[in-house]
């Protein structure tokens, strides 16, 4: 075991992101010429560097950008098997329907639990060097009690934050029963899935699960102790917003399609004390050609935002969370801020998480330093790898300072 | 010195990218469970594994993609300055003009040629660690004869692709005499700079250059034993296609507004054996929210379609090929296979490079290892950083295998 000092002082921070508007400037409490302390696996203080307490060892930020690491609230990366020729055929003209996730499906229940575990820790690996440090990870790819209870095993392994979605889309074997399979859902396989789980989800779509399953499935996840989250108003509008609005989910992902009356919706929620959070999914619409979202009239009418990445080899095989905010910030009419506190504050808001999301003192120590003088270079900067150094809990687990 | 095996044979490719149609399937020729063999800082040998010959030293891509090093046939990273707030600005609603150049201009002429050196120095290798293997640079940012000079001087110290951009605007100091401009660009400036460059460039476009000057300047260069290109048809229709395909330049650059007349142009100036290639730059276009060219009538009009990063301060600060892949298959209707070939064997068509841009047996060893099965993932996986290592001349540049 190597000594590891009791404070360590990260010094020289052109632009210290804190998302903490008591702390600095803005609504990233942006704080210039700054420093952190992280004591014990959290942040013991944060403030201009002319302040900075005394501190056991001192890492150099050497004039670049320090944030909180980025809080991805909605993956699929428990999964085998490849679709990037699927995913070509699309980009030549074919559209996509939920239908494709069948397709891992099978690759899924043919692996070992050794091979999803391996794929799964490496997609882990590659968010992480990425500067994601919380990374919420769902089933869906299994669709029998056995396959979802070992996807989830698997995920457990590899975060905190693992999610039910046994009601991704009707399993194969009850195409002609779709009742049948939510009676399964909400009856054995929730019974076998749920000491594994944090969250409970239902993709409530078009050729997915309609209001009254979604209902049924989120309703028994509930009554078995866990948290409500929604795949909603992806390929068309649809009940999925006031469904989560209803249920009190921590959030409704996807938002492509919006009707007024959903904005509203979101925008009131916003205001409970277990707010129902609208996450966004740059890289599904980017990767399935769908129109975005329109963030902008979300956050001017009230709604909390999160960004997160979808990581899942159909609808969209990104887990950079910094290509998320590119696009949002492009596309989806975000400012450059508002995007990157979407990826930080808003995701750890989508998971109902106090101790992550934000560099105030008391905050874990998940942090990523920046090749870069500011957050801006992450919309700045497209495409471009710019974490140089992250660490998690105070422990330095990807890169270099 | 290290001993350089004589031979390496790079074995277990899962997918060889060789851009030779003769050697393998498709317009990228393809070859499935591939090896190749870099000799003297040249491909010696590609083909299927089973066939391949003997070698000095093995390299195991285990299942992994291998491609021709992308060649990014525009960018202008002889620089000072910080231009992330203005990027902020725009995001928030500010149109792109052409006028945000100078802001750099003076931050370039402000800065000592050692600061330009290293910024250029830190881009080259930050493009080489995404897998670009060839890069031509620009002057531009100086617009004095010693400003000019000195950019070229430092340009032709990182890269043999150097393109004297005098014409890039108009100088502060002549902004009441752009004649008295172009007479200095096409003179004394010419004078000065053409010894350190291939190539001679204008920007073709209201706010810069008009018609005749943009052929004065070209022709002058010309006449100096200068290659023309041209930077044309950005932000409006207007003449940059048409002069660049009379003036036979190797690519005109841009093309988000063509005409019809400009789409028959190209296509017709793709079947001269010195084409006048499309260089489209979908990092702009993203940066600047304008709408993006159609590279399928390009195409299908037979033009010939390289992409290219324009990586620079202001419109546009990405250096990844692979982010300009995925958004021209994302956005610009071309095929993931046709935006690969774009990156690689487009790229050397625009420099008119025999040598780069493909791996058939003679080409340059500079090629790319991805960490994935094939290079559709490129396109597939947006934003993730893929590039596991790089060879340029045959020597392992970055990362490793």
């Amino acid at each position: 075991m190597t000594d590891t000092p009791r404070a360590v002082l990260i010094d020289d921070i052109a632009t210290l992101v804190t998302n903490d508007p008591g702390l600095g400037r803005g609504a990233v409490g942006e704080i210039a010429d700054a420093a952190l302390v992280i004591e014990d696996g959290r942040v013991a203080w944060a403030g201009p560097r002319t302040r900075a307490p005394e501190a056991d060892a001192r890492v150099d930020a050497a004039g670049r950008c320090v944030l909180p690491g980025f809080v991805d609230s909605h993956s699929h990366i428990v999964f085998a098997g490849d679709r990037s020729r699927e995913f070509a055929a699309r980009m030549s003209g074919q559209p996509y329907s939920a239908g494709g996730i069948r397709t891992t499906v099978a690759a899924t229940r043919d692996a070992s639990e050794a091979e999803l575990l391996e794929n799964a820790r490496r997609l882990v690996g590659e968010a992480r060097a990425q500067g994601t440090t919380t990374l919420e990870v769902k089933s869906g790819y299994g669709l029998t009690v056995a396959d979802e209870e070992r996807a989830l095993a698997v995920a457990a392994r590899v975060t905190d934050e693992v999610t039910f979605l046994g009601a991704h889309v009707v399993a194969p074997e009850y195409t002609d029963d779709p009742q049948g399979y939510v009676d399964l859902v909400t009856g054995p396989m929730l019974e076998a899935c749920a000491p594994h789980a944090r969250w409970v989800d239902v993709f409530c779509e078009r050729g997915a699960f309609d209001e009254e399953s979604s209902r049924r499935v989120l309703t028994a996840g509930v009554e078995r102790g866990l948290l409500p989250r929604v795949h909603g108003n992806q390929l068309g509008e649809g009940p999925g917003v006031r469904l989560a609005v209803e249920t009190r989910a921590a959030s409704v992902d996807h938002c492509t399609y919006l009707t007024a009356e959903d904005v509203d919706a979101l925008a009131q929620a916003a205001r409970r004390p277990d707010p129902t959070v609208a996450t966004l999914l740059p890289g599904v619409d980017f990767s399935t050609r769908q129109p975005y979202p329109d963030a902008r009239a979300l956050i001017d009418a009230g709604a909390l935002v999160a960004l997160a990445s979808d990581c899942n080899p159909g609808s969209c095989f990104t887990s950079s969370l910094a290509f998320c905010v590119a696009v949002a910030v492009r596309d989806m009419g975000m400012t450059p801020e508002e995007a990157v506190w979407a990826a930080t504050a808003g995701g750890a808001r989508a998971l109902r998480r106090t101790d992550v999301g934000h560099l105030g003192p008391g905050a874990r120590a998940d942090l990523t330093l920046l090749s870069a003088p500011n957050h801006l270079y992450l919309a700045y900067r497209p495409g471009v790898p710019l974490v140089a150094a992250v660490w998690k809990d105070g422990e330095l687990v990807s890169g270099r300072p």
